[in-house]
């Protein structure tokens, strides 16, 4: 499995219709920030018929994700060289650097209504969340099956603990966005909290 | 350091008004919804004036942690018993509990809320996520004083790691709210990744 095969395929139409509801939605989202995106605004600015994008798309979210990428792309692939650690914590660095991008501005308006709409809430975890645990859980797995890591090692769980500082940075400013924080995470969990003999 | 004493300290009017405000809130979270409960709802219900309100709360989010405060308490206490270890796999059960309850509800409106108003995101900052993150700083500082844990683990970014995932399921439903998951979220954190000798 490549890295970039569990991330979710796109979805919505090709074309016309396509390009101009993406380049509303990015319209919209960039000049008025995420809270003015509804699919209402979308439909005025766009000129593309509210059916029309819901045979197209679930909800807003979609349509925030399919801009996202499209504008944006999604977080840089790490490239095969060096440690499974260090691929690690270049995807972790990805991810954050995309986060303190205009993506993570989408991102955090997708998660903020998202707590009111559980449609929203299974739109960003199948689209967005999902993958990019499944990245990090294959590197972990990597690493537990070629020895570097501990072999009782919970793949799954590990690839939460990566992601959930980024996360949280993301969505509560803590802890803030360093060029370490890649490094400094890994390396916690790395090592562990127990005291070993050196 | 008492675990209590990190907890900022309530703000606001004693008295009828506070109960006439704290009452309306908790009543316009509940019947409504955390995005069903504006300052101007919160002025027609409690029959107390914006001026007053705002004499006394900076913003809603303010309101909100007051309310949910008053009405479900904090997460609870951890008592001493046990080794640091076993203390902060129970202080974060009582986080998690905490947020299954109906002061997760409050917290997943104020945080989503946070996203769009700075003002509100420094609010529950200051107000909830600093104090929660305290408590863990100060058990993992004991823990490295104490000899339980590694002298060079960082206190303050494993407190970070410690509480992340649970935010993270708090918002994104993932990873899932178990009875398990402190002590493995804790355990992973303490033995981390690296292959050492048995």
């Amino acid at each position: 499995m490549s890295e970039k095969a569990v991330v979710a395929p796109r979805r919505g139409p090709r074309g016309r219709v396509r390009r101009q509801v993406l380049d509303a939605a990015r319209e919209l989202v960039e000049s008025a920030g995420y809270s003015a995106f509804t699919v209402d605004a979308l439909v005025a600015l766009s000129r593309v018929s509210k059916t029309t994008i819901y045979r197209w798309w679930d909800n807003r979210a979609e349509v925030a994700l399919d801009m996202m990428e499209d504008a944006y792309g999604l977080p840089a692939d790490v490239d095969e060289k060096g440690t499974t650690r260090s691929r690690i914590e270049r995807c972790l660095s990805a991810e954050m650097t995309y986060h303190g991008g205009p993506a993570g501005r989408v991102l955090r308006g997708i998660l903020a209504d998202a707590q009111h709409r559980p449609a929203l809430a299974a739109t960003v975890e199948r689209r967005y969340l999902a993958p990019r645990r499944a990245v990090l859980q294959h590197l972990v797995q990597r690493g537990i099956d070629e020895k570097e890591f501990r072999c009782d090692a919970n793949a799954e769980l590990m690839a939460s603990l990566l992601i959930a500082p980024f996360l949280q940075s993301l969505l509560t400013g803590w802890p803030p966005r360093t060029e370490d924080l890649p490094r400094e995470v890994v390396e916690a969990l790395f090592i562990g909290l127990r005291v070993t003999p050196c």
